[in-house]
């Protein structure tokens, strides 16, 4: 195996516990497995994550569902539990293979009478995405007799729950299953399992309180290993289990072989697709494939209008919740290299406008006001106080879902730009085109016009950067409206020419007749911001802001744990901001601003920047790559595309979990590929590359998809013109 | 000397203080003097406060000026000081008469030979305001030597100081005389005195780093009196102690007396216009003669342009500032019983409409946006950082300065009121005008429109409820936005009539022709607020905020000193209120809403209102006493008339003395006696009373002016019509 694809870990900290949890994780877009070990249990944060499936446990948060653990093992001797949680290893190696998307475990502990090894490797099939399978290797070498625990483990880790209810427990020719209902709205979850052990040992079956579970008394011959191989489901479906033991029936211990293949498979097209391969640094290849692993372990392949939770299928942290990072960060990467994926993100967008045109109604607007913290079916899970002040413990009034308008543009945008680069007028038919003209509905309705000044304001919004609250005129935000704006003339442009009549009949339905000329009359009005010695402010007031460091900032911390922003946060009165957003809009619309503008906004923000946001280096390294300041471009790639890996993000606010994977950081590493060191532009309908290579890189191969035609790209250190072939 | 004016205190309990330097206040206009002992020093608070005078030490908050105390006065025999500081006395009794502006104090001292008794009073002078007297007397039960020590202490107390530098110190034909020069401006500070002892002693002058004394090495003869009289001056004056040496040269002892019947007469001459006599409890008389004594005393009389601070003369609490409490809770006051006040405190304002267009520009805005916390000249001290956060020492981003725009409609409208209830359109065409309109532009300026909905709203306001930050269409807000608008047509419309040309000249040079018809276009537009069974909200999504006590807001406070108002405010995401808001609205403007909804939503708003605010309880007496319920009108009345009588304000916020007099309260006694009890209301420019008498007063009798007229009016429990009587 070619090690530019592995990712080992030896020896065993209890201390890393969170962080192998994010970063062993496996995926197939409908659940995610974290991590963790089998002897593992709710305390070591064990989930399988529900991406679609969200519950409310009374007045808690609303997040994912963790369905019960069906890779729960255990093995002891006597009073001896194997177990990383009873002893420390002789020796512990993690490793996840991120081309056949598996997680392999190789322990050897410590026993009176020699030493007891336990190995596994288990997938979630990429081909049958309600499945997957573990195999479970144990070897002594001395003869002795053992007792191996299997089973479905349903004492679950919540954050915010317990979710499921009601539990039932049956086992059916050989084949276990235990059901339950998530208490809200009563989904069923399924999770059955079927166990084949290639030894003789005398069985049980055990139904305690917290799961269903066959123990082995096994004899071990010296040196002769033993395989539990475990093959399981997970589905939202009502209690029946005749019929998932006869879905089960056929299954035997040497379908491990079949459908790891059939999974690889998957994989390997999955791969052939969207892999960028470097001549550079080990490190980078490997943290580039591992964020693209990422990205392709929670895609909704083939499952309509689904999105990606802004942790992944990693758990419950952020409720589960679908942010803008998936229009931003991850829908680029899946436009070029699998359209249907694309397809399915924008879609769950177009189904949600039902949700988004409530959400503004409620706040007494019309149009479309899109979620922040988006779940099944555009519900705003978005609390209105979602974070807690460490001095007082008292709930903060936070405003990330009434006044980050920019969400509406970013999924109006995602959508003009899916059409554009899909080439695809029929997705603007069927719903893309209704969501891009509400959401420029909403930011009609929003947006003030004075009474003895015709400019258009926007105020009382947060931009990008959460750190100031309730600013008017931000950059960003102003751009976005104004580009959304376009957008909808654009759309309706386009469908005037390409579907005339059926454009008439949807701006009859939506009442929009008279919007357009209105959009038209209030763009040259929409407020610009102000210009200081070629620094755009990002937002009214923003110079006049103290003028201090980020490590100024931090040094005022009285503690660790406190939030920056809010009303009186340590940079909510400076210059100091959380994350791009001027450097964003920059990094967004390239074209509309001059080279200067690009290189002085750099120079000023760069230092203002603390990038406490995942979403905050790639921005920055992109604009480094096209200003040529190729070492600092580097340095943001490294840290977006490693920041699973290293695991030194953010694992706890309080008490409360908040760690998980960060696919927007992991999207941000392929924009930074893509955007930054390979320059790929659209413009003029045109796709468009730039050798803009880091020194650290000799050459940069990848393939790309765009209006349906499929290209190679090579680019090579020292050769300007970048290699484009269409396959 | 009748008791109905008499406030007298026994005994002396060193933790009444604070309580004591308001309760026992002299003042006279130019000066206040706090209720403090000739032997306290700074750490006891003694202040001569000078209203006018403003200095700014380092970054510290700008503030009033206290000067040197001429009154400082030490008494000692061997070891033993005769000083409430040092030895508990006897019996220590003080004294305010408010008929005559006088203190006194009578304290008895153990001494190891016997008793010696220590009785004195003082007056500033009503007559001549730059001018204060004192007799200090002395009597032992038995003979011996006595050092008697007097002077001007220039130790001085400050809350942000030291304000003033480069002391001089001289002696010139006994008279003593302390020159200094504040820090910021170089105003310079002259304070002089003038000693007479009534027996031989013999005196030697100390001069001190801390003051200029003399000391009188006295021989007391048992059970004879000896005085000490002081006469002294205070002035914004450059050094020159030969014209004040000679200013003082005719000064004798006896004229103590001649001084107190100038002074006197001009108290006398106050109380014939002023005074409210009720037939009902002492307690109640004595309340609101003690409210209107605080008026007269701080009162600019005979002072063009200028106006009172919001802790009277009481000190540097609130930097000394002026704030829409003198024109909403003080003014009406003296437009009824002295107009020549009256007309200086709009004057002041008048005056100011300079620094408020240029506060006005500096947020960019056009019109005058008049200061919150107004000192000389209308300059506007606020902070931007008004308040400490308890828990981190950290300022905390107030709003008070930029979102408080109520205040300039109650500037214009208070000067429209002045010129109707003084029928004097000179005051309009002396600048009265201009502030109207500058205002009203403010107000086009700060209001915005929507591009879908032609309703204009006014967002990111506090109204006079300022736990609630940053809201939208506060209903107080957009009346008095609406009241300024129609004041502003109504100033034109009476213009146009009596002066024309005048006017034309006026909206010329101003660039004001085309902004009537803008106003008179907008009028209709201004959102109106949301009124739910008849409760009128008190802003755009009130009704939505946690319902509950004021009981159980004060129930969370984990420090009682913490702020219960901004972004995290135990009260902010709740309908609990500081203060009259709405209610103050329908006090104000009784007339535009019926008489349903002043009841419903008295019933509504008074069970949430902290009334932490000196503003709030003279409101709800007015509503109370309107709506016939006349036991909670007595109760809120005797809350306004005696906040500072039982000193239950408070008095520290953490470290910093925020205590001193309440003249709001103060003139909201007179508000609740005339428009509440007296049932006052001008309608259709006619003075009108009504018998709204609490179950507690059988008659109320006192003068009022209205249009140039003067009236005696009396009203009998039981007797529904008021007899008015024109003088």
């Amino acid at each position: 195996m070619n090690s530019d694809w592995l990712f080992t870990q030896t020896g065993y900290d209890p201390e890393d516990l969170n962080g192998l949890g994010n970063r062993f994780m496996l995926a197939n877009g409908y659940m995610g497995y974290r991590g963790v070990l089998e002897e593992y249990g709710k305390k070591q944060l064990v989930a399988l994550n529900l991406g679609g499936v969200y519950d409310r446990n009374g007045d808690k948060w609303r997040e994912t569902v963790n369905a019960p653990d069906p890779m729960a093992i255990t093995l002891t001797r006597g009073d001896q539990a194997f177990s990383v949680l009873k002893q420390s290893p002789l020796a512990h190696t993690m490793t996840l293979d991120c081309q056949h998307a598996k997680v392999s475990r190789h322990t050897v502990f410590q026993a009176p009478e020699g030493t007891v090894t336990i190995t596994s490797e288990r997938f979630l099939s990429a081909a049958a995405t309600h499945y997957g399978a573990l195999q479970y290797h144990i070897e002594a070498d001395f003869a002795g007799d053992f007792t191996l625990r299997a089973g479905i483990d349903h004492d679950v880790w919540d954050i915010n729950g317990p979710h499921l209810f009601n539990y039932a427990q049956t086992v059916q020719d050989d084949t276990f299953c235990v059901f339950a209902r998530t208490g809200e709205k009563c989904v069923p979850i399924a999770v059955w399992q079927k166990q084949f052990l290639d030894a003789p040992a005398e069985a049980s079956i055990e139904r305690a309180t917290t799961g269903l579970f066959r123990n082995y008394q096994l004899h071990l011959t010296a040196n002769v290993p033993v395989t539990l191989t475990v093959f399981f489901g997970v589905s939202e479906t009502e209690r029946d289990d005749n019929a998932i033991a006869l879905a089960m029936r056929g299954v035997q211990a040497s379908d491990f072989a079949t459908w790891q293949a059939a999974h690889e498979a998957v994989w390997a097209k999955w791969w052939a697709q969207s892999d960028i391969e470097i001549d550079g640094p080990v490190d980078d290849q490997r943290a580039l494939r591992y964020s693209l692993y990422q990205l392709l372990a929670i895609a909704p392949h083939g499952v309509a209008d689904q999105s990606i939770p802004a942790r992944g299928l990693s758990g419950q942290t952020y409720k589960g919740a679908i942010f803008w990072d998936t229009e931003m960060f991850m829908l680029p990467f899946f436009l070029a290299t699998d359209a249907e994926t694309a397809r399915s993100l924008v879609g769950y967008r177009i189904r949600g406008l039902q949700a988004a045109k409530q959400k503004a109604a409620s706040y007494g607007f019309q149009g479309a006001f899109y979620a922040w913290e988006s779940q099944e079916n555009g519900f705003d899970a978005t609390s209105d106080f979602n974070v807690t002040d460490v001095f007082t413990k008292r709930p903060m009034r936070t405003y990330f879902r009434d006044k980050q308008v920019h969400i509406s543009g970013a999924i109006a945008l995602s959508i003009w730009q899916t059409a554009q680069w899909l080439n695809d007028p029929k997705l603007l038919l069927s719903g893309g085109a209704e969501v891009i003209l509400e959401c420029a509905r909403f930011y009609l309705d929003y947006v003030k016009q004075g009474l003895l000044d015709d400019t258009i304001v926007c105020d009382d919004v947060i931009g990008p950067d959460e750190y100031h609250e309730r600013v008017n005129n931000n950059a960003y935000t102003n751009k976005i409206i104004e580009e959304t704006w376009r957008a909808a003339l654009a759309v309706i442009d386009w469908l005037q020419k390409q579907a005339p009549s059926a454009l008439k009949t949807m701006l009859g339905q939506l009442h929009y007749a008279d919007l357009p000329q209105l959009i038209a009359a209030s763009l040259p009005k929409l407020k610009q911001p102000l210009v200081k010695d070629g620094v755009i402010a990002q937002f009214d007031g923003y110079f006049g802001l103290e003028d201090t460091t980020v490590e100024a900032v931090r040094s005022r911390l009285l503690d660790p744990r406190e939030y920056w922003g809010g009303a009186y946060g340590v940079a909510s009165q400076t210059q100091v901001i959380k994350q791009a957003d001027v450097m964003m809009m920059l990094a967004l619309f390239p074209q509309d601003y001059s080279p200067e503008t690009h290189q002085q906004n750099y120079a000023y923000y760069e230092p203002r920047t603390e990038h406490g946001s995942s979403l905050s280096w790639s921005m920055y390294a992109i604009e480094a790559a096209r200003l040529g300041l190729g070492d600092a471009a580097h340095d943001f790639f490294v840290k977006t595309a490693t920041v699973d890996l290293t695991g030194q993000s953010k694992q706890w606010a309080g008490s409360i979990y908040i760690g998980g994977t960060h696919p927007a950081a992991n999207g941000g590493a392929w924009l930074v590929a893509m955007r930054g060191f390979a320059g790929m532009q659209v413009r003029d309908g045109q796709l468009e590359f730039k050798n803009q290579l880091p020194p650290q890189w000799r050459a940069m191969r990848f393939h790309v998809g765009y209006h349906g035609r499929h290209y190679s790209v090579t680019l090579k250190a020292g050769q300007e013109q970048p290699e484009v072939e269409e396959n």
